[in-house]
């Protein structure tokens, strides 16, 4: 499990391992708080040989009481943006198979369901494998 | 299509977007050329937010005539050890579900399946349907 140390140590350095957008909800006249953070979508930039620069969207949560409203479809428009102006070709993310609802609403988006439509299999080595492969 | 000048740019900068490792073979006694770059393997840094950082193999490629030599294992191993070092708990990779060969090799090495094992999908917003998101 990573801590919040390294998550503030990678993403807030001078080549940060990944970015962040934030979802906040301003308060009501007569409300006390300042603004709230609802949401966010963590993204990175990837590369394709074919393609070039693309991005990555890793992660986005918007809390529960707060979906419903469309937060979740701002964050990936701002994602979207971030990606033009950045001059990537593709937007990429991955779903699991069982949450048909944002499977749903990515298809409904314009988004094409790449292991369904081509065959992609996510492999992964993981932790004792990959220290095995290299040797340590 | 990508061109040359895009993938120099992008890769030999000094915050590249992606890195490279190739595979050199060295003439024996007697053969006029120098060493010779036969293979290679492209790779850049993931984030995840339960794991941290993570290394990811866009592709890997052996020229036809050095295949069956384990070129293509000593590049993987090659990333493996990059991952390490560099602090990586996961080093990732796709593969098209008719390249058994591949599937076969990667699993061999010690990789999961995450699409077969978890339900993975790889989702994808290209061209058209990205630009239409980001409302331009």
């Amino acid at each position: 499990m990573i801590t919040e140390e390294a998550l503030k140590a990678d993403g807030f350095r001078e080549n940060p391992f990944y970015h962040c957008l934030v979802a906040e909800i301003f308060p009501g006249p007569g409300e006390p708080q300042g603004p709230c953070v609802v949401g966010y979508g963590l993204y990175y930039f990837i590369y394709s040989t074919w393609k070039g620069r693309n991005i990555y969207l890793e992660d986005i949560y918007v809390k529960p009481e707060y979906r419903g409203q469309g937060i979740g479809s701002k964050i990936i428009k701002k994602v979207a943006e971030v990606a033009l102006d950045k001059g990537c070709s593709q937007f990429r993310l991955a779903v699991l198979d069982w949450n048909k609802r944002a499977m749903d609403l990515y298809k409904a988006l314009g988004a094409q369901d790449l292991t369904e439509a081509e065959g992609w299999h996510s492999f992964c080595f993981k932790g004792d494998s990959m220290r095995e492969l290299a040797g340590k």
